[in-house]
């Protein structure tokens, strides 16, 4: 009975069913977004990474193919994405020493009626993905996060960026 | 140049050229492992989740689909992982006012010779981002991380416990 | 000699080499489809998935999910098919306790140069088969059909609607 | 607080986390199973498919490779199926005057965990799916099903065959 | 060091990171590309190809829906091309006494802002691969190639048309 | 008719129907191939890739990566090819001046019940292809090919290497 119970809990759109907003409606205008990613490593391993002695290969080339190939197909990953042609999908991986660790940084842009914030973000979580799985010979610990969004524009709610951006997120702890 | 200079600075091993480890030596065994991840969210929008009131539908249920489901694929968003056919996938979202945001915890395991650590994390990540895919209309600013791995068990490494885990995450900042 | 005998006994469009239909001389229109699916089951079954006693979980939300994830990827299934870009997909399942069984109904738009018909008809089929694969430890001799078109709108043939349906398909034999 | 409240509606296993079944345990032994479906069109279809008339090319052919390709990717449609090494796919489409439509049927086996049921009823579908998109030009009102399985077997429960099988499905109506 | 060293030695847009070019700015216009590829084989097998005895099924007809698969998802194999919505794909397989062998020939068209070369290339190449599965069991030795681009049109550059084609590729050595 | 004049034609095995071959009966045994591919360009090109001065990045790690997932991918494209969890996939690029153009080696392995030669030829198709994408706005008339296969080891036939290779292919014409 929990479906019904859920109904007469709510108004009609949260059910609980999902949903893919329609967004026939929308006018196609230009969209874009970036995200940032990090993974925090010890500093051997970021070590290693720069002289590319990780004996998978070229950590950074490779975790940059598997963000453009996964932002490509985000709506396979995310059910309620909508399939999106993409123009264009950017991802730069760079090390940092006092993180440390890597981050990227993922801009997707396209003509559609809906954002592609979700391309960009699911680009930088594979990115991301990648160096864990060809470092974790080096150091289990690795910690990805935080992946988020830095910023956003097209369509009706026009330019977003993300308020109180300091740098390199703080260590935790 | 750049590539035949790479081959002469180091190692045949570490010349940068992308390298699926070959496992046929290795012995299948029953491997196991267990990540978490963190969505960190504004406290109003952790209570529309719990009360059901995202546009987009019954965000818990439709993440531990997509946890599931991106698990199971984990060899195609990550170029040098090997294709495991899973005996099992659990994917278990919770909410966490303190944190406040939500938390998953992705279990997975197979018989194979070589370890699951990459499922897992995969299944999180696909699991916090299609929270965020679902409830990005009420808050954009959410961020995701840290998704880590708290276990690995089988294979010649044995057992591996994440040391110095203190329930959860630290605020940042 | 097949092959050769068949393009002598027919005209050149039916000598039975698979043929994707060239859209690209078509307007591009809104697009709309309505398709229907039914799953007959045992009341006993029925029952359990309305009280939610189905080991497998939640079955109504994951095979809605499953339905939306499989009418975006309809071309890579069904081999003729358009890769389409959709705007829309719902998938919403109801419990039918006279057919009884569970009925899907799926409705799919864009606009697009060509229908989508499949893109529904895909969606209802794998939300189908989902329930079974839920369900099938309580009942295997579940049946899935009939799945069916209900309308269809935009392009140069305007819109369809099935004649004569008659609420629920009748019990077989 | 619907999530909560089916918890404490029903025991542990039913609070509505899809849950893939863990299928570790299991001895890997031979599996085997048979599906059968049917989609029913107007005889003058039905006579264009024998004549090799149909515009989109060799109706039977293209229908049969995409019933083995979506067997073979079951675990990509059915969040909860395993994935499967299958070892053999069948898929054999026979035209049928007296129901009157195209009857597909497919076997899958192999050596695994866990059964192959579901492989057999998503080769079947999307052969079916597959026949109406090439047809669908010249009969719209084509119905897809029954869709179901006529036999199990291998694992635990042993040889299962569907009970009183009457030859083709009934007319409905 | 690698990846710092290839940064001075060049220009910014050639350090080496895998990027995909952005074709926002560009105009969606009518494209249209034609690829051909072939397979060298031995007479004997050709002859059995003509003569429908491959024990796997029709090469042909199997081949070309391979071809048009592979050609809609052309995105997924190549790391850096953008994801068309495809409006019409066309392969046909021929044999060639001469050569001898089996010669594809794949047409595609689209609107887009980008061209269709890769989608041609990729459809010709699966759909000789996929003759080489089907006949491998007869000769081992078949060589695939050349697969090459015949013509290309639309967007900023034009027609173009490969220079010198000479009918059937000469044979090797 | 075509369809049942082909029966009548032919043994059961070969009226065209596509058949996955049932490999159950084999035993699982350690399998191995070698493939190898070519691309021919210009040395203009083959000295820009050299350098490293092609725009879309680094040409040979991004066409190995390409590589490996669509070797880890064969069962998708190549209808009837079974899927098979590959334990090592080894894509190798290198340039030769010779030729003059890009030769790939590529070799799987993994325990199975049958042969990993076309997870090698797919392999060395999507590296070659990749490398095309990636250079095409420097020289259209690159050719791909010969891709052929050079080693199988394992199963029934034992080992087999290709009778007569005479290091690079010859020029064509």
């Amino acid at each position: 009975m929990a479906r019904v119970r859920r109904r007469s809990l709510t108004h009609l759109d949260s059910e609980g069913r999902p949903r893919m907003v329609d967004v026939g409606p929308k006018r196609p205008t230009r969209r874009r977004a970036v995200a940032e990613g990090w993974i925090r490593m010890s500093p051997h391993l970021l070590r290693a990474i720069r002289e590319n002695r990780v004996e998978k290969g070229s950590v950074l080339t490779v975790a940059e193919v598997a963000g453009i190939l996964a932002a490509k197909r985000t709506a396979e990953w995310i059910p309620l994405c909508h399939p999106l042609p993409l123009d264009h999908v950017d991802v730069r991986l760079t090390l940092d020493d006092d993180f440390p660790g890597v981050r990227v940084e993922v801009e997707t842009s396209l003509v559609a009626r809906t954002g592609v914030e979700m391309e960009a973000l699911v680009g930088a979580s594979a990115a991301l993905l990648t160096v864990y799985d060809m470092c974790k010979s080096l150091d289990r610990e690795m910690e990805i996060g935080p992946v988020r969004l830095l910023e956003k524009a097209g369509g009706r709610s026009g330019v977003w960026r993300r308020p109180g951006l300091e740098g390199r997120p703080k260590r935790k702890g």
